[in-house]
């Protein structure tokens, strides 16, 4: 932060503050803010209806505030005539505003600035956590194998993926994609009441959270053998997912690693079927730093863990995407997630 | 907008954006912002892997952007040379920061000043659709009295809980609060492993999404019969909420309404144990205008929805609420929630 020129750090929704504190602010419309001056003692600004929730070690005090009470004005009061402040990216808007009016000399900026790089760098206990939670997901990826499609709804088995997640020890499921047919052509496919039936393609896209950190895994299904234009165009794109992940040393740069599946899948022909970038960081947070996607010319250094998911959707026909985490190592890339990578068969 | 010198509406994630369009934004890193000026077209401007999600009707165009565009210019541009601006309270205070610095001229207010009014008045499809929510789960609740709790955990419950809420139609569960014995002092308890033990009793606060509009709901249950102590204590909460739904006539204030609750407890010597505000609006998000509570001076309208949760919370030893939603009508205060409100003894 002095480095920065930030004075203080201002927190509240998001995983900046569970990162630095193991407290997570509700996502409600009462406001909790940490307030961490550069020069001073930290402060938790927290409705008092949830203060029993916060664990008191000592590290910050606690401000708790009454129903009738202006959070603002507790925590403008507590920047005082600080000149900068570097606040969380999830804030709530209004906040921010509210934050602003009531101090209009305030310099603001992102509290990614100081977190960023410090969240992107994994520690020893944080990868073990994320191996868990890929193992976890990876169990349930693996299980599903044996499943029937056909004859059953996305929504049947995105539920199915949310128990399965919940029962390998996560704590919360974050999303549960299933895309059957020419629905997973939009990669971001919201599961539906249609039902699989043979022939088709199914992408199914999970994670959630387990000891406060990520997992995130894509695998396909086929139901019944698919066609061999299909199976071919799958081997193009675990071809692409390998090529990104052997190229995810500690030195290239996101956007070198996103050239590298991009240009496997062009070289096949699919160049234009790839919609969206190669990977995210993971952590405390789904999506986070590392971003692998033209333009990020920052190298990657050991520690940083990151999805590789390139993927092929054609309009009207199918979409298939190949996701593991991995983690940049100076001894190379290290896949976390080990679930079979092939196309799977399902009834 | 006129009125207010509102130039353009910006709308990102939140329930403002699906109240108007029907879309609803991803609570992503990847900026979706809807632009409505005053005098104007409308546009969207979403990520492409996002925009086949979109449903176009026409009302607005859309922006796609592409990984390696800047969302914040697309968006910029669009709003140009306009002076004021209101933006989505749930907007990451980052996009607010960087439209700033984007556009340093425009001033930012909060889009509640525009919708907030609109969206706390429900209309007819809107208390059809609240009801339904309601409906379902005042059947999870009816259902949990024929349960077994003695034995089994907190999370179990809550699991329990969610499960159902999905069972009888909701498109997801917001939260499943289970708060056994001393834990439910903490009105926002989280569910632990905590195994649940006869005489306790037990806080169920649950709520979801169905069709849109949400769902909230308050039950209290007993492991084995509870003392009379506590059976008196609860007489009183019953009393309370049954005061506060009366109160909730068109033309009170929100103050007024907490103020009734707030006086049934404080007349029976819990006045201190009641540590919140009696209730918050509900709609497409379950915590909204109007809220009851000290300070709110404005009168409630026909249309208005919220909760009536009074709750009496007495460290290290129990915590009990009761809550169902209210609408102001023009020939009174109609509740939607029509489980039991006696205190359920179960095994």
């Amino acid at each position: 932060m002095h480095e920065l020129g930030v004075d203080v750090l201002l927190l509240s929704t998001g995983a900046d503050l569970p990162y630095l504190t193991g407290y997570e602010a509700m996502p409600l419309e009462r406001l909790t803010m940490f307030v961490l001056p550069g020069d001073g003692d930290a402060e938790l600004v927290v409705p008092r209806l949830e203060a029993p929730r916060v664990v008191e070690d000592g590290a910050f005090a606690i401000v708790s505030w009454e129903e009738h009470d202006d959070p603002i004005a507790l925590v403008a009061a507590r920047i005082g005539g600080l000149r900068s402040a570097a606040i969380g990216d999830q804030t709530w808007g209004r906040f921010v505003l509210e934050l602003q009016q009531a101090l209009p000399a305030l310099e603001m900026r992102s509290a990614a600035d100081v977190l960023a790089p410090l969240r992107a760098v994994k520690d020893a206990n944080e990868l073990v956590a994320l191996a868990a939670a890929a193992e976890a997901v990876d169990a349930v990826a693996g299980s599903m194998r044996d499943e029937r499609f056909a004859g059953r709804t996305e929504l049947d088995i995105h539920r199915e993926l949310v128990d399965r997640m919940m029962a390998v020890g996560h704590r919360r499921a974050n999303f549960a994609i299933v895309a059957a047919g020419s629905n997973a052509a939009s990669p971001h496919h919201e599961p539906t009441e249609r039902v699989i039936v043979p022939g088709e393609l199914v992408l199914c896209d999970f994670g959630g959270v387990m000891d406060g950190y990520c997992s995130d895994i894509t695998r396909m299904f086929a139901v019944g053998e698919a066609p061999a234009d299909v199976r071919e165009t799958y081997d193009v794109l675990v071809a692409a997912q390998e090529a990104g992940v052997r190229a995810a040393t500690v030195g290239s740069t996101g956007a070198e690693v996103d050239a590298v599946t991009r240009r496997v899948l062009a070289d096949a022909g699919h160049g234009e079927a790839f919609i969206h970038r190669t990977g995210h960081g993971i952590g405390a947070e789904a999506h986070e730093d590392p971003y692998l996607v033209a333009g990020n010319d920052a190298p990657l250094v050991a520690g940083n863990a990151f999805s590789i998911e390139p993927g092929i959707y054609v309009e009207q026909r199918f979409g298939m995407r190949l996701e593991d985490i991995v983690v940049a190592t100076d001894s190379g890339p290290r896949r976390l997630n080990h679930a079979p990578r092939d196309l799977a068969v399902v009834a």
